[in-house]
């Protein structure tokens, strides 16, 4: 457990939050950590590319034409933006179904015009609003693909999620009967893997070729490369995700999670970093990312850090837009292996 | 440093948070503690209450007519519902001023039906919708009852902030020049103290007999009074300050402060009670509180804390509002001083 940043008032530390590093090859070496590098913790949304699999790999993706910006939507923890709400509801036309088969639940959206808009013009929640609706959008449609009944696919026994869960397993190397999940916000399993596993996805994500099974392979490539090629599908306006990915010009995929968990990874490198904030605060999370990547000096040399300098530290305005504090990372990764006690 | 509550998903902890506790007689004496209750601590907004004493003790809520409603609201974080903006603007009104005096800034009311029908109505921001404009009609109404000019009065050197700072001193015994402040989200200092001295305000509050200056407890009573009065002017709808007082029926006073800090006074008792969670996480923050005071048996037996058990455990819910975890507290507090290293 390792204090990671802090969050000053003038020059005085007002609170402080924990974190957790992994960084691993794809070969699943640990290279880099902080704190616990193998706590177990649900990899919430950061898992969506994993759940995005067998949309390609069962041939849903191809049968319904989706092509990168759909997968991109397939990934993302979305904005709620009408771009993101009409291909969310594109995907399901062009599948064959109707929105009231998503079991996602809603929420407004995320970004702030597009809430507003929302409550000036009254218009109604539906699924597709859900920042999940692209992934639920290519579950449904994996089923429908397959001639499954898709009612219930949100339920851990349904063949989707049994799909998923072997997935998950094959790409981590963890044994399904060793994977715990519990509920996701949007009623799929979440999964809880040790932190230095979910560094593994994305480590594999970056460098397909550690992938053995060809099709899995496939996958995981045209997943990836969409994420890179649509990051403003993965996210939306203001959002980390869309503005890393736009910055590294395809070199990283980086992806959310609920609760504070950051997974990037590095194309170049074939190295995947997963990042968990233990009291789950997004508020530090990009911050805490950047740093990473700066000790890490990706990005550093050819300034596409630079481009990300508003998520470096970023200060804390009051209500009159006076800086009167600021988000300061305070953390060393080590290098190699911790000491197993 | 300690933990004390956590973030379950299933059965599953996902996230931890810290947190310090400190339970002071209204000598200072400490009771009962967890973690540093000695932690520098921003106050923030449950400093309200001190900030408040001026008003009384120079005799200008009396030359305005402001009664305890309005003492309630000068001691707020409200959640801009109508009548908290009302009053503010009231406040200003008979103090014979005009709200762009106010410094505090302004932000979309706390409260969602509030925030929506300022949306729909398209209704412009102005100062009365701060959270904090209670306190700030409070301290120019102290200005010009004292023939101050009120511009400039968010600044530490001018002499409404003197005066509180004085109050603040007298009330924490410590001497002015070790308090130090940051600048508030509202603008105005924001006092760092040890987190036994935010109990000993409340302690005092609480018990205003401790308080030797017979101004200065008049006022301590009139403002602490007020609170639990109109607790529906301290925070508003599902507001836990509000609900908690209500519960309580005048026994306890209580104040939240951001970056989750709240401080309760017991009057029955005359203790203070100041919590801390390290990483400033307000969804934790009333959990907390109402296992301190279930730990220290305030309310247990005769019902109060029973009233309150939205706040004791309460569930994590999904966007199907399905339960999928739960917040837990997971400590325990001791007695007596801790060691000193």
């Amino acid at each position: 457990m390792s204090e990671m940043i802090r969050v000053l008032r003038g020059n005085w530390t007002e609170s402080r939050h924990r974190g957790h590093v992994a960084v691993v090859d794809a070969s699943g070496a640990l290279l880099h950590y902080l704190g616990d590098p193998f706590r177990p913790t649900f990899a919430r949304s950061a898992m969506k590319p994993v759940q995005a699999l067998p949309l390609v790999m069962s041939g849903a993706a191809d049968r319904f034409g989706f092509g990168p910006a759909d997968l991109a939507l397939s990934c993302a923890s979305h904005n709620g933006e009408e771009r993101h709400r009409l291909r969310a509801a594109s995907m399901l036309a062009r599948a064959g179904l109707r929105e009231d088969v998503l079991e996602c639940g809603f929420h407004p959206p995320r970004h702030r015009e597009s809430h507003h808009e929302v409550i000036r013009k009254g218009v109604e929640l539906t699924p597709v609003f859900s920042n999940c609706s692209g992934k639920h959008a290519g579950m449904v449609a994996t089923a429908a693909h397959l001639g499954e009944d898709p009612t219930g696919y949100s339920a851990p026994d349904h063949p989707v999620q049994r799909r998923i869960l072997r997935e998950v397993s094959a790409i981590t190397g963890c044994p399904e009967q060793e994977i715990v999940y519990g509920v996701d916000g949007c009623n799929v399993p979440a999964y809880r893997l040790p932190l230095d596993r979910l560094a593994l996805i994305y480590a594999r994500l970056a460098d397909p070729a550690s992938i053995s099974d060809r099709k899995r392979r496939g996958a995981a490539e045209r997943v990836t490369e969409a994420m890179v090629t649509h990051p403003e599908m993965v996210g939306g306006k203001e959002r980390f995700c869309t503005d890393l990915m736009e910055a590294f010009r395809g070199c990283l995929v980086g992806k959310v999670g609920a609760e504070a968990v950051y997974c990037i990874g590095d194309r170049q490198q074939g190295i995947g970093i997963a990042v968990k904030i233990e009291d789950g605060a997004e508020r530090v999370l990009y911050a805490a990312a950047v740093e990473v990547l700066r000790q890490l000096e990706i990005g550093t040399q050819t300034g596409e850090l630079e481009r990300l300098s508003a998520y470096t530290r970023p200060e804390v305005k009051n209500m009159r837009g006076r800086v009167v504090g600021r988000i300061e990372p305070d953390f060393e990764l080590r290098s190699g292996e911790p000491a197993r006690w």
